[in-house]
């Protein structure tokens, strides 16, 4: 199972970190875009150049990291073409051995969710037989407000295809509150509501380690909240953002994680990717060297965590 | 503003509904299929199929219909092919004079928000004061769940380019009250604190009518939720899903409009585009009249609409 398969990679790589790819043409150093762009300015030719930088980046990274995640909304900048550069980054990344999640954050109401985890997940229907992948991920997030007829398609595709999901359930951003922290009659958190869901929705699909294919995201950026749904969701894997550019330390993060250093893949993208540009790397890596500076920094952030782990216990 | 025009092209039209292009290569006749097939099977064709079937479906009844409404996961089964066709169909409706709503249901952190903001409403940087439309809507959807930091970016857009939005606050389908109904500490439920915060989140950009363009998704299968969020929310308009396939009646959709008979834009789309298929026209039309099906079919819808909203009167 997929599950097993992240776990495992994250545990021979001593590494429980993902890296996200949310590339802007803004990003690519002038060397790169200078030669994409010699001819004219377009998003065919910006897409060229972002492909390019994350080959880089995967190549500088592959044999440290388990995962990669790539977020959709910085390739739906440039329309199709965006699109054609995530499977293109997807699939080489797959190439090098990386899981891939697909930080998509899909939903819709019953036969619409069908038609995505379909494109994500499964296989398209052409016609007289003939079914083919639009997308080649390994895991995609999506976004539990409709509920449960929204997300069954979506489940049901990972049995089916070996696929996972993260479910988000406490988000990093600063007014994830207003909605998910709502407290009900009962006393408890939106948050907390959900969490239990997507406890409920992933038990079918539970792999070797006890941890489900159906996993949550859960915001590094708010650790109490991470701690108590560590404890509450014993089955489920979390993906947690915030840790970087987003000011969470590693300190914060050490809540999703269990007793055995499991539960947790930590995702940090600009702190990484960008890391050249970053005064910590800056004048130790010319942005010739930009992947250098990404591996560095990768290097980091996997000691970062390891240390944090180890003064806990 | 995007808001009024949508409003006064409905009430020239007499018609406050929307079409929903939900098109899948299932839903395209023989005679289409036959002849983009001709040398093979696969997703660029499936695609060309399906543009020449919307292409014929929006010429039959631009004339009669203020707007369409494209699903975006029905194009991304085919992967980047699906994304150039979505944007052709959206072009090709708006050179008809039709509005166009993106049905994206697009939700992330706030500068990821701002990626999808840019990419659906705004225009993308590429370089050296190069800047380029990703793609070509009036209005999309986007889901709440993040709070407001995850919604700003959109509602920024919609000022700085006329655009407008409807978030989900009610959805149509069966289990959403898994989270939408939950009820809070003050007896609220979690559909009227999201409701709330649509309209405060609308203020600043109400136009002529009185309405934001800032709408919500509130759906037609609920229709006591519907007629309670309409009195909340005196500013935002309602795009309401439901009729037809889903199996809302007029006498459920009308608690959605104000007395004015404005207020909201009802969408159909299976019981539209796949009439011809129906019991009810696939005797008077062949496979190869789908169009005119599809026009007689949008004809009754708003026939049925007028004769309930005269009868409540």
């Amino acid at each position: 199972m997929i599950i097993d398969k992240l776990i495992e990679t994250s545990v021979a790589k001593q590494n429980p970190t993902v890296i996200g790819l949310d590339t802007r043409i803004e990003y690519v150093p002038e060397h790169i875009k200078r030669r994409y762009f010699a001819s004219g300015i377009d998003m065919k030719m910006a897409c060229e150049a972002i492909l390019e930088f994350n080959r880089s980046i995967i190549d500088a990274v592959y044999d440290i990291v388990p995962a990669v995640k790539i977020q959709m909304a910085y390739y739906e900048m440039y329309g199709f073409y965006g699109i054609k550069c995530f499977n293109d980054t997807a699939r080489y990344a797959k190439s090098k051995g990386l899981i891939v999640i697909g930080d998509v954050k899909r939903n819709d109401i019953g036969a619409t969710a069908q038609a995505y985890a379909t494109a994500y997940l499964g296989q398209t229907f052409i016609d007289d037989g003939v079914a083919q992948n639009a997308f080649d991920v390994d895991f995609i997030t999506v976004n539990p407000y409709l509920g449960f007829d929204g997300i069954k398609p979506f489940v049901d595709a990972c049995k089916a295809y070996d696929k996972g999901l993260f479910i988000l359930v406490k988000t990093s951003n600063p007014s994830s509150g207003q909605v998910q922290d709502v407290v009900t009659r009962d006393g408890k958190s939106i948050y907390q509501i959900v969490g239990q869901l997507v406890e409920e929705w992933g038990q079918d699909v539970i792999g070797q380690f006890g941890y489900s294919a159906v996993g949550a995201v859960v915001g590094a950026t708010y650790p109490e909240q991470l701690l108590r749904l560590r404890q509450d969701m014993k089955h489920t894997y979390f993906l947690v953002p915030g840790y970087g550019a987003q000011g969470a330390s590693a300190e914060d993060i050490i809540n999703g994680f269990d007793e055995h250093g499991l539960g947790a893949i930590v995702n940090a993208s600009r702190s990484i990717i960008c890391a050249y540009k970053s005064d910590k790397w800056s004048k130790a890596f010319k942005p010739e060297e930009f992947y250098q500076a990404a591996r560095c920094e990768a290097i980091d952030m996997r000691n970062d965590i390891a240390t944090a782990m180890i003064m806990k216990r």
